[in-house]
């Protein structure tokens, strides 16, 4: 998929000389915080995704304001240039990397938390302040934010242009229900706020909403309003070994309609549990024939602000898994407790250590998982790729690792997978995004009428189509979208695009 | 704002013979699912809004099905005939208010609750369901769909246009939070399926999320997917008079972050307490010395599975309250308390019964309640308005009772009660809308770049402005909007908005 970062585009041919755009912009932020082509760190080529190849972008500019980004895309609009936005680098599909014909902006300088209003519970951010440094922020304040998608790196404009997730969304929700408010600025250099401090809004088209997950084409995010949350004292976590994960699947509804609520539900296969166990040094002592046996586990985290209702929360947690089919159910002491949720939360990077060829994480409602993974296997004999899996069991979000280093079978696997996932009604991804890497994917597999629509939506932000323009969606060949465009506004198409609908 | 509604549009006159467009539609829907001009009931003219002017429709469809909406669209697409939406007309800003020259599309016969996943905890149901309808089938479930926006006559569908919020957002969120996928037809006559039975995804632009408050401009929708959360079992109810509002603003973010996690954070000032509690013959037996010593009331509701630890939280929570400044606590015996509740949620009707002339929903951020409300007292002092109110302190969500019968000092003190809610960082409707009533103060008042960005979302969807075509937003005159859109998408005027922008 490497030529899809190289593809050509119109742009202004005299415009084209690298020394004009380079020193356009040094003008407005200044010598030192540009990079241009020669001098180039290579981080900035890639972000984490195991399949695409980097690119060495035009320069890497580091604006510090609001106002350095718009002028940059009054330059970048005016001249057609390619702007890739990159927040820490921490993707993995591929949405940060650069054209070689393009600008990247990397937000990393615009790295501070502007306000903690404790009053409204909200916190006013810069795009490029990570997950650690807010968290670290916030931890005095009995606040936080609760969106933890396993790698503190990443930073808050990032989670909100892939809508990132986490094991704790099946309680708190993902970045989408966060996100109150936005300041943006658009590809035509305009800047706009969308929301702002309140949960409720019916006052207009939810900017917001769409901008969460749009993965860098419609705008680039100079402040985002986040919802906080308080920070709940304590917490205990449960490991139960299950005969199969079908058999935690059907525990699932029940587990959550117990109201015990839980703050995190994910499932483990045996395989990964065992890489992950064993890269993080850790032993449940778990007695050998129950792990012989057990091909899947379930991890329960509860937590409570009184350690009597946790503790009486755990034994009924406890009880219910039993009786719902746990070979045992096992209370990890905090210590270990708190290593095999970072264990979890990196079992991406174990699998990548032991040479995963791509690391996915599709969508299915929840109800379907045990389905799912019986033809996720039939699929992986078929193609002869070994996969293993975790997931995020309350949300119907499905970790897998494919090892298979043949492309084209590594591609054919990866497409069965995605299609059996839309087959049943979900999705491609359910928080890393679309990016470049599955791009492919998505537009073949995705109704082409959603497709178009995402298109004209693009198009209304972004007449020019330079920002991050070969990612989640294409524009075709530059001359076909702009018929095209024009044809979904003209009342003469639109009559034909009828007759053949009904 | 009358003639807002009788603005003409461009249309095929050859076209516009109101019988020719009639048999068109019913041969599609049968005779008995149309009613022509003539015969229509009077209850299709208007919503629930105190200012709109009723408007006679050229007919009033009924479609069964998703199939028959197409159809109806692919004709009003073709002959450019304006089609306006309505669920059960519960609205109050006259989104749903027929134009005179148009189709008005009753979803009240499209009403099935076509499935609930207790395993997926979702509900599949057809746009003209009402809330009651569902509530009551998911009684047994021991679900629910835990918006209550006060109105249990009111649709799914139109709930889903306006976003609706009511008095549980404060715990559940809103509209926007349940809404997991939609089936909508498309102006142009073609259908898409957004979304599933799933929380998490990122995978293309969240096309229902934009839908979610969009008030029927962007499509019709005929299909939603909704997320059930548990029924709890147990709640009590807590009723605190305050000297003022502002300890009540004070006391809220500490009640919110002590994690008793109330459902329900109103308060009622004391012109609308004893409206209320007079209308609804309710007595809770506060001391006469107390009544007329207390501006404002706070009514807060906790739910429990475990009424041991219900008991408990209001035994917390009354302390708390007392410790913040409330003069008193009660503990409402449950029929009370449930009767307060009602109450609260038809303060509307007492209001209108008491010849209100208009009621809004206006947003701040919700530490801003006091001084805006000390503003409001300024504004209606300035034009002799006559204002009560009530709302959901937790929120920022603030509903107003204005009694002015002169037209246009009710105008100006509206524009002034909308103006300075968006000077505080807030929104004219956290969960009304915008409809016909008040668009001219969303568009005179709102960022005009962010006008013109959901103008051209609206074309991307809808080309020939045929859906709810004068609510909202305004195309201004055909003419102009056809050219602005133009100018949008051509590089050449992109670039002089560029130099007036920086």
């Amino acid at each position: 998929m490497a030529n899809v970062n190289k593809v050509k585009r119109k742009t202004k041919d005299q415009d084209r000389n690298k020394d004009t755009v380079g020193q356009l912009i040094s003008n407005i932020v200044g010598r030192d915080k540009i990079v241009l082509q020669g001098e180039i760190n290579p981080d900035y080529t890639h972000d984490e995704s195991l399949t695409a190849i980097p690119v060495l972008p035009l320069c890497v500019v580091y604006p510090k304001s609001t106002s350095e980004v718009q002028q940059i895309m009054k330059i970048a609009n005016s001249h057609h240039i390619p702007v890739v936005p990159r927040g820490s680098g921490t993707g993995l599909s591929g949405a940060c990397i650069p054209l070689e014909d393009g600008i990247l902006i990397s937000f990393e300088k615009m790295n501070n938390i502007l306000e903690i209003d404790t009053e409204n519970h909200v916190a006013v951010v810069q795009p490029g302040v990570t997950l650690k440094q807010l968290d670290d922020a916030l931890l005095k304040t009995g606040l936080m934010y609760p969106v933890f998608p396993g790698e503190n790196s990443a930073s808050i404009g990032g989670n909100i242009a892939t809508n990132a997730g986490g094991m704790r969304a099946v309680k708190y929700g993902v970045t989408r229900h966060h996100v109150l408010g936005l300041e943006v600025v658009l590809p035509t250099a305009k800047t706009v706020s969308t929301g702002g401090k309140f949960v409720k809004s019916s006052s207009g088209y939810s900017l917001t909403q769409l901008m969460v997950g749009s993965e860098g084409t419609l705008a680039l995010i100079t402040k985002a309003i986040l919802k906080l949350t308080p920070r709940i004292a304590h917490n205990a976590t449960v490991l139960a070994p299950f005969d199969t994960l079908k058999h935690i699947a059907s525990a699932i509804p029940k587990v959550l309609a117990s109201g015990i609520g839980p703050a995190i539900l994910e499932y483990i296969d045996s395989l990964t549990m065992a890489a992950i166990t064993q890269h993080a040094k850790l032993d449940f002592a778990i007695p050998q024939q129950l792990q012989d046996a057990a091909l899947a586990y379930l991890v329960t985290m509860l937590e409570n602000n009184d350690p009597i209702r946790l503790n009486e929360d755990v034994e009924k947690m406890c009880a219910l898994l039993l009786e719902l089919g746990a070979k045992e159910v096992f209370v990890l002491p905090p210590k270990a407790a708190t290593k095999l949720v970072e264990a979890r939360e990196k079992a991406f990077w174990v699998a990548k250590q032991h040479k995963a060829n791509e690391i996915i994480d599709v969508v299915v409602p929840r109800a379907c998982i045990p389905n799912y993974l019986t033809t996720i296997g039939e699929i992986a004999q078929k193609y002869a790729t070994f996969i293993a899996g975790c997931g995020h069991v309350g949300d119907g979000n499905v970790h897998l690792s494919l090892f298979q280093s043949d492309n084209e079978k590594l591609h054919d696997t990866l497409k069965d997978i995605f299609k059996k996932s839309m087959d049943m009604g979900g999705a491609i991804s359910g928080e890393h995004g679309i990016g470049s890497e599955k791009k492919p994917y998505f537009l073949q597999l995705e109704d082409p009428h959603k497709i178009d629509l995402m298109r004209r939506i693009k198009a209304s932000f972004d007449p020019n189509w330079i920002l991050n323009p070969n990612k989640l969606i294409d524009q075709k060949s530059p001359l076909d979208a702009v018929f095209s465009y024009q044809e979904l506004t003209s009342t003469t198409i639109v009559a034909d695009v009828r007759t053949d609908q009904i």
